[in-house]
């Protein structure tokens, strides 16, 4: 019998997701030779502290050394599961420079530095795969560079950030605050210790740079993106959407319109009857618009080891595929266009407003009278409560530019008859 | 500048999909220069009557001749969508030994000679995709063979058909009864004039079919699948579902069993909160669960001109990816494996049955005792209602061997107290 092929791969990290790939790939040695045709199998693992024990990782394999990996004329492909945009980026453009192809799951540096890595890989004759950089186990990059590539895609709309929807859930099935949410969330290891970059909506801000690239062909950075936490949503929020049969979710919001691209993070109100918002728990979806395939949406599981893992291992196969067929470089960047970026003071959408006031005669009026000069037409205004001197009133607007309600939110606040605005939230309006 | 490459492509048939394929591939002819480094052009379409008219069709791209088209060295791609296995058989086969790639949307062929195909395809280094074959526009093919290929997949499940899950939708909702929701269906263009295909679970049989095969490396064909339709299901089927917190669904399952392999179709009450349950109108969705990935969902249309057309320009794209970089037949026949099949008698599933008893002292005892002695647990029975001398009961019962129930049921109509077994459902069970 002949000796099957082999393909030497190294890991550049072995936290979470290292460890689930490792565990994957170990698990699917024999299978690869009958998939693929060839064994796919990690012979060395960069750490920093080699002498460290590791459970399942067999200690000959680790190595804290970066160039020791660049030496071996033997592996082919690196795995980038360290995360953080430093050593990550200059190992990367290492590794191709090595004539190495890369699979990454960094979702931080490829939404900052995407245009590089890509350059860098091309001009080697490189692969350089990305799936599990968003929305974890979720086939999404794949689909939007390939399936639908037929396709004029118009929007990506999504939940790409487990741990807020799973704090989300939580308030609004279990009627907990915020801070609760986000304590169990920590304890049960859906939450880092320290959950700025979830709660603020930056992760999520990343994955919508990289997948707004992918699917409108023009290069989206972290930066273009508008990003919004949930830290200001309350229990009362959560209560009033609800009444209005919607839900708040956290979402990101990627459009190709004639003006220019729109990519933002933000809570939104979400009618409870649409698909995103039976997305429960630390689950991601993600919806996408096509002009030929109208609305398509992919769903699971957006972070952890093993779906992750799932991810890098896809694409470590498709790497595997290329060399096997010497087609290394088959998809590289796709971004051949240059749409500009459209302002968030120029994007239109419905508000949520929740508005203390003072009640006295006239309150009313003089509130309506701030929308109408802002040119702010409102849809619903409700006045919830009444306590001693103050109410309570919600307003829903129609859909108006951002800057009209910023505008109007400025006068409001310099107004004796306002105690406080105490949330501005947007609504999703499929008519937009 | 440099004139852009250009590739040459046949289309077999121009109906409903034939023209979503050109509409899209005319629309996006000078993006895929960019896209892909070269344009992609329709040179010649087969049709039985060259001279008819079709509007938005050039007529002089039309012929009668498929020996010409084989005769055209330049013609690269064939895209085969007449459906049905002959003449697109043969064809296909044919465009293989000349040297053609082959795109089809045809799920009867492929579902049934789906081994020929690709052994002859891999003879001839040619590529034969089939995405738009299973779910229209949805990407499910390319997420199990390539996204997805780390995983030990061991469930598919999925609303593979739009017509029969139409038809059950609006008498669900709409309290319709079978037949008004079909012919519905059919003044709406949902189902065809004769629609026993797509309600006798034939349609969706085919593509469970195909994705077992795509899922569980190993070929299931039609003859493989147990089918069973929807044409039996009644409003109080619907209504007592809906009592239990159900849904009634007509689904396709296919599970890779350490028995063998399970396909089936046909029709399931599924919990209300389960994420196929709120699949509505003509839409599919598919389910897939691997060891590492866990649970994905796959949503969108199912069927139609453009959504089908941009699966097929998906393939049609990889193809030329292929033909570009000289790796046509990167990806072939994934079916490496040889799993048997396992007979239906030997699947477990619950079961709702409803009996219309005469209303007899010692009924129920009687019935439960041929349960019993069938080893059937029963896990409710509900008395719903008594006209006359007659009482309508519901039994569900616990996870059991198809074997039991049709061995019950036989006993049951034998017996005089039973007026008749008005219904027998599976019901979907997540710890099956």
């Amino acid at each position: 019998m002949e000796t099957p092929k082999k393909i030497k791969i190294a890991l550049l990290g072995v936290g979470t997701v290292g460890t689930g790939v490792y565990k994957i790939l170990s698990g699917q040695k024999d299978e690869m030779i009958n998939k693929i045709g060839a064994q796919l199998e990690i012979v060395k693992i960069l750490v920093r502290d080699a002498q460290k024990e590791r459970k399942g990782i067999p200690g000959k394999l680790l190595t804290d050394s970066f160039q020791e990996i660049m030496d071996d004329p033997e592996i082919q492909i690196v795995i980038e599961v360290m995360g953080g945009l430093e050593p990550a980026r200059t190992y990367i453009l290492e590794a191709f420079r090595h004539g190495k192809h890369v699979v990454s799951a960094n979702k931080d540096l490829i939404a900052e530095d995407g245009k590089e890595l890509f350059e860098t890989a091309q001009k080697y004759g490189k692969d350089f795969l990305f799936e599990a950089a968003v929305a974890g186990g979720i086939p999404i990059i794949r689909p939007l560079k390939q399936c639908l590539a037929g396709n004029n895609l118009t929007e990506v709309m999504g939940i790409v950030n487990g741990t807020t929807n799973f704090i989300l859930t939580k308030m609004t099935e279990n009627g907990m605050d915020f801070a609760d949410a986000l304590k169990m969330a920590q304890e049960l290891g859906y939450a880092e210790a320290d959950p700025t970059a979830d709660i603020e909506g930056l992760d999520a801000g990343r994955k919508m740079a990289i997948m707004a690239s992918s699917a409108f062909n023009t290069r989206v950075t972290f930066q273009d993106v508008y990003t919004e936490g949930i830290t200001k949503i309350s229990a009362d929020d959560i209560r009033y959407a609800k009444e209005m049969g919607c839900d708040i979710k956290l979402l990101g919001v990627a459009k190709n319109t004639p003006d220019g691209i729109e990519v933002r993070v933000h809570p939104m109100l979400i009618p409870s009857n649409h698909a995103l918002a039976s997305v429960r728990d630390s689950f991601n979806a993600v919806f996408v618009h096509g002009d030929a395939v109208g609305d398509t949406m992919f769903y699971g599981r957006g972070a952890g080891e093993l779906p992750t893992g799932s991810a890098v291992v896809g694409d470590v196969i498709d790497v595997a595929r290329n060399i096997l067929h010497s087609c290394n470089g088959r998809i590289g960047c796709t971004c051949y266009k240059n749409i500009p970026i459209k302002k968030m003071e120029e994007i239109c959408n419905s508000y949520f407003l929740r508005i203390q006031v003072f009640n006295r005669p006239g309150v009313l009026a003089n509130i309506a009278a701030v929308f109408g000069n802002n040119q702010v037409s409102i849809a619903q205004i409700v006045q919830k409560k009444a306590v001693k001197d103050c109410a309570e009133l919600v307003v829903i607007t129609d859909a108006v530019r951002e800057k009209n309600i910023r505008d109007s939110v400025t006068v409001l606040e310099g107004m004796s008859i306002i105690k406080e605005i105490s949330s501005i939230i947007r609504v999703y309006n499929p008519e937009e």
